[in-house]
């Protein structure tokens, strides 16, 4: 997903570091051949993936690290910044959005700073923002003091000379924090720093000399969200602080107040030591959505005591075995890359609990998670895509939980909707459909247990159903949704549409005949949307006339981040069914052509450096599924030419290795499906489109032990082409892999050249199903 | 407790109605003969009592009622005011300060407003602040279409014609609005209402077309103070909205927005219904200080279905039993104002749990009251006095789980601290002293059951030794707290000194002799403030200077809320000190009755219509006491005439029947023990100084069953003086009754004359115990 502003942030991104060397970090003997030494966290850092560097457990409630803005990156940290202001708790993987960043711990020596250092410069363009150490507590860092590596992160910060170290377990972080000789060596919290967005209210109370506990009220893109934090220090204080409204707060003696406590709006409070050069000072912190109790609590259970080194091998362990999911043959860059994707996949959705279980609802009550683990984040419009197939072939259970944690959303929406767009429990309506959707009937057609299918279906249909969201209601009763109702009418259509097909598929399965045809005639509707002049999708108004004017090469407020030639595309639910309404298979391909060729429509459609072929932008969701559709069309070696272009060319080992938002995952699940070979191009259908390997050999650990091998004879970067494929020995000549072929444990060997093989996979019967049959060939 | 804001309000309410005739209200025939009818909630409205008309259960967490001013009353209602707001769910009991009034309830017709119609108008006096009917939704009422008596008040709201009916149960209230015939008829309410201080957050969640939950967080007197409600309605609503920001939330079709819900500082929302003529809706209420759900479990636990009456029915039983507790022989005024009072005394604490026992703390965290009942709004410095004495002798259960609410309190405090003054579990550092010391002290000198001592004992033991609180170690080092140090150094000089008199005794009955002489010596503190040449308390800075000038007829910044003429009088412990150091008994007597004299100093101090005699000033707590204290200077016939005075001048039948801030009861538990003819001068001592019987009869049925009768024979108006005195069958003929005399249960007999008998209780040995003896008689 990338929303307008990040469209901005990126053109300002186009002067990203041309050159770039992986930081070398140091590493014991028995971890030396550990795949998580091949994740760079600083991959995606720079050039638009807006992914953090700093520590953080799988999917954990905790992404402790460095912000160097609070106003341009979704997760505070950009290559290209020259301050960091603080490390904050939480942080969202390649939002669109920023939020997060809770909570700056600051170090310093001698006199503190309360105010981070902003500057904000008013222009016609609108607001900009930048940060001046002179002004505040921000500080000067360099990428050769900077140490980014799974499980740990390090800076040296040049200003005070202080070395920053951070690691993470599941619901806390701890931080230590080497200072030089000072007689006031210090630890300022901001609680008042979030990225972007406001701090309602918040609070803090020292409860001892090593002990401070907070919280903070964010109206963000969540619009109420509330953080707590337990802080503890492992050394007692020499002094303490607090600062409320930049004041500091005293011992009252007209009317007792103490200085031990504040409630408001914009609060800092700090410890300070005297310290020998050289001396540590560490600062764990728990943190939860439910009370600063279960902060402590958290925060107990992970880290009980002062073993920094232990929390790291922890995390470490625990991404380890992440990455051995996918083991593959491939040279170091390939494998940095590679693994890189892997692990940001694997960073959301993020537990959304606490240790024992209680977590803050939708409804805003405490619930208590029974029976399942509860997750937030739900970047759904992007992770339907790939995200939640890759979890379904190797975390089912994990995914289950996922699907529990969306239907309690439905159950406490007071829409009854299945989560939209859900962040830390708050329904932010971000982009649009029902996606929540796709992943649960991928999840029951692939037969994933460990959730009730009716009870999900009941709350797929009622979100289908729903008379507010929308015109949700408009489109069932005119096959479309008008745009003289409703923005975004053509991708609302389109994505409904898929969606509801993916309802039929689930009502066939469970029994439910009236609601399949039902639902299959909805899934159908894209069709009313096909001008057959333009032979593209176009926007219709609630009298059935054509949008006009209509230029469908630029961005479009029938449009969702896009124009009408991308979009034209989503009907993944029948691609046939396109290709018939565009003429047959020729036409198709002619049109798909035109979309990857630089030409007027790319001049009119330039989103910067950001994943663009011609019109194709694959910095963005909408696209990703695209280069797959010519296999539909019985031309698979230009799918292999185009998925071996985008891989290469828009990923990376490098800080601007991401060519957009990483969107909590799917960017790089998108590349992990890929370099295997195959891709979801329709999630609830139960089989994967071929694309071609992106390396020589891997191996897909599933969820259940079972594995799935790959194997690309003849691998070359020239030789993308397939030549031939045996599936579990057989000749295979579809260009799709039916999910049992791989779930049930197996093997595809691909033999590759440097020429199209226009004889694999071209035959009628090779084509990926589709709901329509053929009419013209 | 009197603020200097409240001074002003009593100015202005010098007018007061002059006349005023009980409202009567209906009632079944069974009822006729309950002592509940006795009651007029009106009576302390206006006037400056401060007190609320509204129904609530005893010590109910729900107080409903009518708001009439957002900003001049800390009850939200005034006699005197012609306007009504709305009905809110929250109202404090007669204190100085204003805070609660949440969530107004408001009833119309056709054309809805959302703001209440405040007019502020800035003059050199200040903000004034005035409510117009034309700005807003408030309404004019007038009293003649109002009743208010024990669970149950109603108003008929002529502008639109609408009766509204309140009823309450300890978590949750019931609203019957009857309609005239309208197709729309409203129930608006607003979230953002709340008296005097600011919603800084707030939510609404329409759950379906009967069921509303919401919250708000108020920055107030509680300086973070969260409450939740659920509505539920008798009937589906015609319509509904929400206004957030002034502004309706519809939904949007941009990026979607649920009409729904809101977060924001600035929402109402409404619910709209068809009605003919006297046609009823009902609305129950749920509040809680934890969550939604908890104040949706508490109302479905207390109002399952939507028999109004039966909640009228079930409020007014629980009083009928409260006020059973003392019956008493008078003519109805009589029985009028003692019942009242009774009423007002058993108002606060409040309850301050869920039905689920759940409670939100001091420290914010949500905890479960284990083995108690959790209590909240402990305004000690007032109700140390007579409040909780009261307590101790008709409800022990309930004062031990106060006293438990204080201790749960002290362990979630991050000053270590015992409350001060705690309201919603805030500590509003309201007042002075560590008044929760004497309550507690006086339960275990009195043997009450149900709180661990030692537990108790160490929470007073280290509140008193605070290094950071008021300069309490100040105190403790220089024997007196000086004035270039600390304001209201005199004040709280003297009442460290009791509050200590009260660590000691009970340190001494727990076996702790080296605490018992250390507290001991901090309570002869007050003699270091008295000043031989002035015969008054008088301030000193650090270096031991007296300050200067001096004039102990002005308040005064060494004083809280009076004089150094009133303030000399505050050695509960050690009156005979206090004679010894004027010289005796008769330089004693003389001094007190220059305290009750119209002279010059009663023209320095004037606080208006508001319980003077002189220098004397009923309607503010310090000055309780000083009334009792010629018994000690062996002139009890001064002390009869004056209880006889005050209670005559000071208390009575009519809204204006309070002479300052009933103080969450303090006020009414003054009268209620001066009624009986005894008062608690000195609580931890275990003896009560004899006044005057204020009523022919009276039995005190005490908490565990036994009853204690007082008979006043030959009692009238003018035979206010006792010609003498049997206890339990003898002749008695000290001022003091004994402790155990009462709680054994047993009978006093007073003997009354229209002469002082000079020759009773004048002897050495018959005045009230001091730690000092007699030096000078």
């Amino acid at each position: 997903m990338k929303n307008a502003n990040s469209i901005l942030f990126i053109l300002i991104l186009i002067i990203v570091p041309s050159f770039f060397v992986l930081t070398c970090f140091g590493q014991s003997k028995d971890e030396a051949d550990d795949l998580i030494n091949y994740v760079n966290p600083l991959i995606g850092t720079g050039g638009g993936g807006n992914v953090y560097p700093g520590p953080t457990t799988p999917h954990g409630l905790v992404q402790l690290g460095p912000d160097t803005d609070m106003r341009n990156w979704s997760d505070g940290y950009s290559y290209d910044d020259s301050v960091i202001i603080g490390f904050s708790m939480q942080h969202l993987s390649g939002t669109g959005i920023p939020d997060l960043g809770d909570f700056a711990f600051v170090p310093s020596t001698g006199k503190m700073k309360f105010v981070p250092g902003m500057i904000e410069e008013k222009t016609k363009d609108g607001n900009h923002y930048s940060f001046n150490p002179d002004s505040g507590y921000c500080q000067p860092f360099s990428h050769k003091d900077e140490v980014a590596k799974v499980g740990y992160y390090s800076v040296r910060l040049p200003k005070y000379n202080v070395l920053v170290e951070l690691a993470a377990t599941p619901h806390a972080g701890i931080m230590r924090f080497t200072f030089p000789k000072s007689d006031s060596s210090n630890v300022m919290v901001d609680i008042s720093h979030v990225l972007q967005w406001k701090v309602i209210w918040s609070r803090v109370r020292r409860l001892s000399k090593t002990l401070v506990t907070g919280f903070h009220l964010v109206h963000g893109w969540a619009a109420e969200r509330y953080l707590y934090f337990a802080a503890e220090y492992s050394r007692p204080y020499d002094n303490f602080g607090i600062m409320l409204d930049g004041k500091r707060v005293y011992y009252n003696t007209y009317r007792f107040r103490s200085k031990y406590e504040a409630t408001g709006d914009d609060i800092q409070y700090y410890t300070t030591y005297n310290t020998e050069k050289n001396r540590v000072v560490m600062v764990k912190v728990g943190i939860s959505a439910v009370s600063s109790a279960n902060a402590l609590q958290n925060l107990k259970a992970e880290i009980p005591g002062w073993d920094f080194d232990k929390v790291v091998k922890d995390c470490r362990s625990a991404w380890e075995k992440e990455m051995r999911k996918i083991t593959i043959t491939g040279s170091t860059a390939e494998k940095q890359t590679f693994y890189t994707a892997l692990y940001h996949t694997q960073l959301d959705p993020t537990i959304y609990e606490d240790v024992n279980g209680e977590y803050r609802g939708l409804d805003l009550n405490i619930h208590r998670a029974k029976g399942f683990t509860k997750y937030s984040i739900f970047s759904l419009w992007d992770t339907f895509r790939a995200e939640h197939p890759l979890m379904v072939l190797i975390h089912q259970h994990e995914d289950a939980d996922m699907i529990n944690s969306m239907l309690a959303h439905y159950d406490q929406s007071v829409e009854h909707l299945l989560p939209i767009w859900s962040l830390y429990d708050n329904e932010t309506w971000c982009m649009i459909g029902y996606h929540a959707v796709p992943v649960i009937a991928d999840a029951i057609m692939k037969g994933v247990k460990g959730f009730n299918y009716e009870r999900a279906y009941n709350a797929m249909k009622t979100t289908a159903m729903n008379p507010h969201y929308d015109n949700v209601k408009t489109f069932a009763k005119l096959g479309y949704v008008p745009f003289d109702k409703e923005n975004e009418s053509v991708s609302k259509t389109l994505e409904y549409a898929y969606d509801d097909y993916c309802i039929a598929q689930t009502a066939k399965k469970l029994g439910k005949e009236n609601d399949y045809k039902y639902f299959m005639k909805r899934a159908m509707s894209y069709k009313n949307l096909f001008d057959p002049t333009w032979k593209l999708m176009r926007a219709k108004d609630s009298k059935g006339n054509w949008i006009n004017p209509f230029d469908p090469y630029k961005y479009s407020r029938t449009i969702t981040e896009g124009t009408n030639w991308q979009y034209t595309w989503f009907v993944p639910q029948d691609v046939q069914g396109l290709i018939n309404l565009m003429g047959g298979d020729k036409y198709f391909s002619t049109k798909l052509d035109s979309l990857f060729m630089k030409n007027k429509q790319d001049e009119e459609f330039d989103v910067g450096n950001s994943g663009q072929i011609g019109g194709y932008w694959h910095g963005n969701e909408p696209s990703h599924h695209i280069g797959y559709l010519y296999d539909y069309a019985r031309e698979p070696w230009k799918t292999q030419s185009l998925i071996r272009e985008i891989c290469t060319k828009f990923y990376y080992n490098r800080p601007n290795g991401l060519c957009g938002n990483d969107d909590c995952g799917q960017m790089s699940a998108w590349y992990i499906f890929s370099v295997l070979g195959f891709y979801p191009v329709c999630p609830s259908d139960n089989f994967y489109v071929i694309g071609t390997p992106g390396v020589k050999e891997a191996s897909l650990h599933l969820w259940d032990g079972k594995t799935f091998t790959m194997n690309a004879i003849n691998f070359s970067m020239e030789n993308k082409y397939i030549q031939s494929v045996t599936l579990n020995g057989k000749k295979w000549d579809k260009t799709y892999i039916p999910y049992d072929a791989i779930d049930n444990g197996g093997k595809i060997v691909f033999v590759m050249g440097s020429k199209p093989n226009k004889n694999w996979g071209t035959a009628p019967e090779s084509v990926p199903p589709s709901v329509s049959k053929a009419t013209i060939n």
